[in-house]
């Protein structure tokens, strides 16, 4: 088969299924049905200290899949504790269906190479893992899906999650669970949720058992199985590490000052707006000039979503917005202000941005801002592999917050390195084009040209608007034209889109 | 088939299905598959401001069920409404699924009469339409549910709802429900959690439409199809009415005093205790009780469950509990601690007592107060039918509590009007004696022999325990042996325990 930007798709991949091309946004995803779920009663004990005595109670065999939440970042303990534990008893091809893998998950390579882990999937994917799926190692293709493309596979049951380990900050005995009490707090759960409801088994892993009950609760008791107690679920400096910074750099900054006066005139500046920004250094700059907007001219915003830190929780203490909705803190003023603002309000991966549900935040979004490895002449995104054709990262959020708002905007230095971004043509297609607005780059900003009412509102300001073949032809001028990165035939990894249609193939590094 | 009380109860009854007759208390329920559900995607508009536009979207006809929560009592305006159209429309055979059913829904009778209503399941049926069923004017018997029995049909498939109706104090565009904020405040919105996840089309109803979004969310806009916005969801007065007066007679206070000290002798009188009441007059008193004896004793407990009022509000702000665990607000003061309380905790019903759920609130209960309309020999319970064979309650979260607690006390007058309660045979049996741990009346406490652990340790106090027999003995010395109600052959309503089988049978009234 061949998607709607001409890549060859397989019709058909052992150990995967059938797959679907991409073949352009739908605006709906029609009538889904969830999957029926499995549930066993349990009213008698449920907390272990041992995990081999919940591994005897479970129903381990070869092909199974298990899922972790990443909530603990790259201070988590549990995912390499746990995986380490199945290998021990020799469990083999194992799917591995964590939300996020990070650098601290190295260990996985090893079980990677021993069988025992014969598939990933996951919406983002970074350090010796995401080298090891370059480098052709996993036996199948990974599945790189989006944020609300995974609930929504969990959910309809493409996804079926065996037993879901679900790391959090307190517990009680029945496993009402959060992230914010105990010494590895580390905020919303919202990842974790479909997992929980959706797995055969869900064993919570907490290192800080309370008196029941637990609250606030993020997931209920009525979901979990087992409740095991350990010493460490995360290493705190891990967990809430590194990158909430704002950009020092002055091309950052002079974007960020740029998207801020766009959005000043693009129709989409005022009272009752909606806001999310990703968690890069120039992204947070736009939410730090935004902020300043928003004083100078007595804006306040309906909410601010997504992941949240210290620059959105400043916007919502100074009443720039009534609310923030939130499946993840990416910091410890984040985590405090969860867990003591009313305003400061839980959201499941499923409410922000599953495109299955009835209406998801993401779709109620105003402005989001976004990140770029490498953007196309026709705003084809790619977030997922780096100028060095290795996987580097994944969609996360991106993909269904540029469908759901109504102004997308990515922000991003022309050139970084020597390497330009912007190019005729990326490694990658992580997210379509068609649902991106407007690009801005050190170089003037960009206008998707299906966007003829944003094009048509900023033709009389001063805002420097190109053409986005203007930017490319500047970014080859500095740089050359970039040689294409040759890769090997081996398809390594499959993009989904959060429809569950192929986007793109990553193929093996040479 | 005769189940386990010696009830006959028939294999298939048409319209119904098959039965299962009740075989005793089941420890655990096994594995259930929970249902799937259709969701059906919906990002744009929600929002209307008439039925009709709403019904004009659904897919009505005849035979559908259709469901409504009970969180406004006798103060409901939006099933009578909502029926009213649907009988308009020409719907025939409707089965009926609200959580309870309430003297306000007396119009409900003349849509029995005309062949639109011929099948009702609920937890608690009173007033007018209780009357009617009771009469067999319902075409199919009734099923009356407990109230963790409710979910567990819903959430298994064996209840399929069409369509849910979910009054809301107050709702945004997309949804997002609680029940607090509004000129029709009722508290939480426990009973319709169920309804909204597993319906094929979620209707919110509400008279306060508020901005984007609405918080705090009890539901979901992930659960909604449609919000219609109405000028009023109920009568205030009705909603907040009634029950929540403690007893002013003095034998109920009697009654009151004796339970209080039999739970500071009963091993269950400690810190961490846990504690739900009913909101009958005695029960109340039980808790004044218990409130003077937990200051005067310096102990704390961990949670009060269920159904909420001052008296248990009161107790939490007087930190005698921890936290609440809510289902619905019976008054005022609830509402407000459930609105600024953040120990005052929602809780679904599933989490309250669905006894297919991985362990549910009211299985970690120590003690819990009931009442009775009748009591037998062997501590069955009768919450459905009064003296005269008529329907008048309904075991709401009766036999769900009994069973979960680890003290279940039922709490009243031996005699109430020259009609003896405590009986040798029981009009309808709602709640098994195995669940029911003592009898507290005035003339003396009766302990369930098969409570040894209980008899042992209050043995030597001065607490008057007496027989069970005696009771019935003192009952039938003052008032004379109570003649037999005699009932016409037809079943008008089926009684069905929290596990699914039936426990009894309510014929029609002569």
């Amino acid at each position: 088969m061949i998607n709607q930007f001409g890549i060859e798709i397989l019709e058909y991949i052992e150990g995967i299924g059938e797959l679907e091309a991409f073949r352009g946004i739908k605006k709906e995803s029609g009538i889904i049905n969830t999957v029926p779920v499995k549930i066993k009663s349990n009213n008698s004990q449920k907390v272990f200290y041992s995990i081999e005595e919940i591994l005897d109670k479970l129903d381990l065999k070869d092909g199974i899949c298990v899922s972790f939440h990443h909530h603990l970042r790259n201070g988590d303990k549990v995912l390499n504790f746990i995986m380490e534990s199945l290998a021990k008893r020799g469990i083999k091809d194992i799917m591995l269906a964590p939300s996020s893998v990070f650098p601290v998950h190295e260990p996985l390579v090893e079980h990677i190479m021993s069988g025992c882990v014969t598939k990933i999937t996951s919406s983002y994917i970074s350090g010796p893992v995401a080298k090891a799926i370059s480098e052709g190692k996993l036996k199948y293709p990974a599945i790189l899906t989006t944020h609300g493309g995974r609930p929504a596979l969990i959910e309809s049951g493409k996804i079926h999650i065996d037993i879901a380990f679900v790391a959090a900050a307190s517990s009680d005995s029945m496993g009402n669970i959060n992230g914010i009490n105990g010494k590895s707090a580390f905020g919303t759960l919202g990842y974790a949720v479909a997992d929980a409801e959706y797995a055969d088994t869900t064993v919570v892993i907490t290192d800080n058992l309370v008196d029941y009950p637990n609250a606030p609760i993020d997931i209920s008791q009525i979901y979990t199985d087992y409740v095991l107690v350990v010493d460490s679920i995360g290493d705190p400096s891990g967990i809430v590490a590194g990158t909430t910074r704002i950009t020092k750099d002055p091309l950052g900054l002079k974007i960020a000052a740029l998207t801020s006066k766009l959005i000043f005139h693009s129709g989409y500046f005022k009272n009752g707006m909606s806001f999310q920004t990703g968690a890069g250094g120039t992204s947070l700059a736009v939410a730090a000039e935004l902020a300043k907007l928003m004083q100078e001219k007595n804006i306040k915003g309906s909410f601010a979503s997504g992941g949240t830190n210290s620059f959105i929780v400043d916007m919502l203490n100074k009443n720039l917005f009534e609310y923030i909705f939130d499946t993840q803190c990416f910091d410890l003023a984040a985590v405090e202000s969860y867990k003591s603002n009313p305003k400061h309000l839980f959201m499941s991966c499923s409410m922000y941005t599953n495109p299955n549900r009835k209406g998801t935040v993401a779709d109620m979004l105003d402005i989001m801002i976004l990140g770029a490895t490498e953007i196309d002449k026709d705003f084809n995104v790619n977030v997922i592999t780096g100028s060095d054709g290795y996987i580097m990262g994944g969609s996360g959020g991106h993909s269904d917050t540029a469908a759901g708002a109504k102004l997308s905007i990515v922000v991003t230095n022309l050139i970084k390195t020597r390497i330009p971004i912007v190019k005729e043509k990326i490694t990658t297609i992580t997210t379509p084009g068609e649902s991106i607005d407007v690009l801005v780059t050190e170089y003037g900003i960009a206008i998707n040209p299906l966007r003829k009412d944003i094009i048509e509102k900023l033709k009389n300001t001063n805002l420097p608007i190109v053409e986005i073949s203007e930017l490319i032809k500047t970014a080859e001028k500095i740089c050359g034209i970039p040689k294409e990165i040759k890769f090997d035939e081996k398809i390594v990894a499959l993009v989904m889109y959060r429809d569950g249609t192929i986007i793109d193939t990553v193929r093996k590094v040479l």
